[in-house]
């Protein structure tokens, strides 16, 4: 008997996620610019936990009570925060074994957002074949949610998205009827062969020129760097 | 001295167009299966003004006072209405010098949602030329609004819009930093050297298909073969 092929969607904004509810799926949830690459990050430093919060308010509060706090808005670091998302902030030196509270622009907000879901996972280049395996080993449907820029569709979230989704459907079990998976597969088709100029046409690229942030985007689209596979437990972030 | 370039921005589903405010500008709504290219067509052959109506109880309530009312459901004509949303419903005999009530499952809420612009038009293959033309008379920034599909992204709005985008780009005058628009304008490089062959991949063909509706999709997808432009003028459309 043939086993049924599941469904890949790929979701261009959280403010579009309501349409897409499947709470036996699988939810990957990418900001490529910085948030997840950053979150990757400090799990392969060896971060113990890290709570996304939505709010500067609640990222002071837990500021406040002792904890780490890594915190900005528009790629500006927050003047209560000891960081920012940046994922060289996120050293070894700095993060290992500690509790870190983590509220960004767009990527926490869609953390929170996915939690109905079966299961929560953090996806970047840095952990691409670990995720790949590690998804292509459930027998689930896989959501994958760009965080976007304020609500807005990017470029650099919907490669990334365009290229997980490729690799699922090569191993021939899963299959997709969604226009925004077929649309980010192409583009990732077009991209690939030379990412980095590609990447120079996205707008968070001025963004964080304009702040001088820009020096995280080579590491931000490198393959493979770690093995480690954020997962959401409950409030908190977890290596799985 | 130089002139300002104005700005093109795509945005790929109504529920993303709240962040894309900008009363100055020219919204373009394109539903290109079919509630647009039935519009355009519906002006080439005479209607005098058509009432774009957000629900089927509202479409009802004019049927009743004796308008002839063309309303569907995802892609079904509701038993109250006159006709459904196929463009080839729209026939001269049919509808010249007539009014017409029009409620279709994606597109007449994506009109009523822009009529905060400077200008609502109405896109589609059918009318590109004297679209393009027009915009391009007009010293104003460019929003195309995709209807896509239950408020999530579809491509072949998308792909319209990557036309659109490029044409208007061409003529030196807009520029764009709106990634959206830079990923339909690559789409749209892909696929329009065989246009219906990329269309076959739209999970929309496949509605269409199901209920024996997809007779339509080449003439959807056919440039020029009118000049008619319409443009919302407080309740409903006219012929610009």
């Amino acid at each position: 008997m043939e086993t049924e092929q599941r469904n890949i969607e790929v979701c261009f904004s959280p403010a579009l996620f309501k349409g897409f509810r499947n709470p036996q799926a699988i939810t990957v949830i990418t900001d490529i610019l910085r948030a997840t690459s950053a979150i990757v990050t400090a799990f392969e430093n060896g971060v113990e936990r890290i709570i996304p919060v939505e709010t500067l308010e609640q990222a002071r509060a837990y500021k406040e009570k002792g904890f780490m706090v890594a915190a900005e808005r528009d790629g500006i670091v927050r003047d209560f925060a000891d960081f920012g998302n940046s994922p060289f902030n996120f050293s070894r030196e700095r993060i290992e074994g500690r509790q870190i509270v983590y509220s960004t622009t767009n990527g926490t907000q869609a953390i929170h957002m996915a939690s109905e879901c079966h299961q929560v996972l953090i996806g970047a280049y840095l952990n691409f074949t670990a995720l790949c395996e590690w998804l292509n080993g459930q027998d689930r449907d896989v959501i994958i949610l760009c965080a976007g820029w304020k609500n807005k569709f990017n470029l650099e979230d919907s490669l990334f998205a365009g290229a997980l989704s490729e690799k699922l459907m090569a191993t021939g079990n899963y299959r997709t009827i969604c226009d925004s998976a077929i649309a980010c597969m192409d583009l990732w088709e077009m991209a690939r062969g030379d990412l980095l100029t590609y990447i120079d046409k996205v707008a968070q690229r001025e963004r964080l020129r304009k702040n001088k942030l820009d020096d995280v985007i080579e590491y931000c689209h490198t393959f493979d760097t770690t093995r480690v596979i954020p997962v959401l437990q409950e409030d908190h972030l977890k290596n799985l």
